[in-house]
């Protein structure tokens, strides 16, 4: 195996390693961490085959096995409590450490319990799905939804490690595949021209799953994700750029009763209505537009979002990146530059939800 | 009014602002902490005449009103995600803030459902009983209780402000009074002998709740916690010390499931049975403890606590305080004197609850 690339976020207690190569999962043990070398493992029926390999190398030191159902619908506080239960009947500890292998909601279910668990024990991502790699498993950012709308209940925890190893999606479904893809192709046009014209041109083998083009968008991405939240822990500015397509993805998702849409899938529509916000706010060309929405219709079919107004708006208005005074977005002025508008109109996102076409 | 006292506590956006006077309630809306400027209220039964009080100074700005059981067992998931749901369907923001009103469950509760609220809101604490204004409220513990143990599940989430007025603890039973006074008598006992004497002096006019001692008492314990929570946010060292009587406390409480003995009453006993440790491990002297066992008999008479070591020793195993190197405990060297013993063996804590009485 080729060395491990490493990318260090943060510092001290916070301090998150991030290591991404393929081959990683076979010596996983040496970069998850706790301090009494003991773990709680929690994973998903869908990440079997890698848990099976973290299981082996973590043999006699697994304190409690806890397996949640990783659906979206089942990301609920329920689901933590579910997790502290075993951990606390297991006899946890603040020196033991947990790990979550699986996708998105397993890695922001499983951080979430470690983070209130004794009030706070450490952590480890082991991702398994394309979405989870590029995004979810990076960051700190742990939480569940609420009937309100998504994430709206958690808690910024960084796990300490993270490896990220593209064999451990080999077994994943390919909406799945695909619906993650889209996170690692928006962490290159927010901040990587250079990549995103690489994965663009290299789609259909990142699409049968080829390894250097797919572990060179992973890596990618994870690297782009992990260098912005280096600077900015807690989402006070350049954090802010990584919600691209998020700021209505969340609205089409939760107005689809999160069944409907895949969460990459409903980011996919919300980074395609906000390629029109952006030519409008930033004079973002019509050229590079073309070339995202048609990686996006490769990525697809997706389902069709609701549009209607009176349905996205109750979501818009909630969401957490508004304050008092508007609903922040992301505009792309460039593929690879992306900045923030502070203050973009209820009725302007409402607009480009009903326009959006791939 | 006299000017309050001001104790600032960390920096930064954890900083928590501790104000202490009486008569503070009366312009308690001079010192909460809202960027919005409206404001989440929690409250309980037993505080509702300081909640009137507050509800008026914060008129046409609570978003949300809300009264919680404030029994130690409804100190659950449960509850937090009750106030979850309510703050979230009025529509809560980031910039938002929590303020609660009551005793240390609520404190407790309130405080982390404002952690965990949109990754994290501010909140405020009028405590409105002895214990939590010399204990709970201030220092940013906040959690609820796991039927495996006391506070397993939690964040650290300093409140922006504390208002502690005297006065609001008018109306409390004299059993929850008298308690909560266990606190702040723990407080002068680990960290000023000159408070602990003027207290112990003071105690009848105190039970009486004359205000010059009462208010003495109340300032001086929440100053002593406010000064160590300051130097050590993140219990390392010095903040262990504030767990003098809680090892054992928390354990007999749990053991009595939580009804037979209130948590000021479980620390009263857990003191007294650490005064035999502190004795075998530290020299304290014979005669300091039985001025410490006077003010205990005074501020009871308490129930009898569990003592059968089999029904005890599994909370003890479960303590946060313990790593897998064993029970970490605070022994008196002398009154106004604690220091930390990192491993006193299981068996001698048995052994001290088996034979401690008042």
């Amino acid at each position: 195996m080729k060395e491990p690339r490493r990318i260090a976020i943060g510092s001290g207690e916070t301090e998150s390693l991030v290591w991404i190569g393929a081959g990683l999962l076979s010596c996983v043990e040496r970069y998850l961490v706790s301090s009494s070398g003991r773990f709680l493992l929690v994973t998903c029926a869908g990440a079997r085959q890698p848990a099976q390999r973290i299981r082996a190398a973590l043999s006699g030191r697994i304190l409690a096995d806890i397996e949640i159902d990783d659906r979206e619908e089942q990301k609920t506080l329920a689901a933590v409590s579910h997790i502290a239960d075993a951990a606390l009947e297991a006899g946890a500890r603040r020196d033991d450490a947990l790990v979550a292998v699986g996708g998105g909601v397993v890695c922001d279910v499983a951080g979430f319990a470690a983070a209130i668990l004794l009030r706070g024990i450490v952590w480890n991502a082991v991702p398994t799905t394309t979405g989870a790699m590029a995004d979810a498993a990076i960051g700190g950012k742990t939480g569940v939804d609420h009937a309100a709308g998504k994430n709206l209940l958690g808690a910024f925890h960084p796990p300490r490690a993270v490896v990220i190893d593209p064999e451990a999606a080999a077994t994943l479904p390919d909406r799945d595949f695909r619906a993650g893809l889209v996170e690692a192709f928006k962490a290159a046009w927010i901040a990587d021209g250079g990549l995103a014209k690489r994965a663009e041109d290299a789609i259909e083998g990142i699409l049968r799953r080829e390894e250097p083009p797919l572990a060179d968008l992973l890596a990618g991405s994870a690297g782009i994700k992990a260098a912005i939240v280096s600077e900015d822990l807690k989402e006070e500015d350049r954090r802010r750029l990584l919600n691209f397509g998020h700021t209505l993805g969340h609205a089409f998702e939760a107005a689809g009763g999160y069944r409907q849409l895949r969460h990459g899938e409903a980011v996919a529509w919300g980074i395609a209505a906000s390629l029109e916000i952006s030519r409008e706010r930033a004079g973002f060309r019509e050229e590079e537009a073309l070339r995202i929405r048609r990686v996006l219709r490769l990525l697809g079919p997706f389902a069709e979002p609701v549009r209607d107004p009176k349905a996205l708006a109750p979501y818009l208005s909630r969401d957490k990146k508004g304050s008092s005074r508007g609903i922040a977005g992301v505009v792309l002025e460039a593929i690879g530059r992306a900045r923030i508008d502070e203050a973009i109109p209820l009725e302007e996102w409402l607009e480009a939800a009903s326009r959006v076409r791939l």
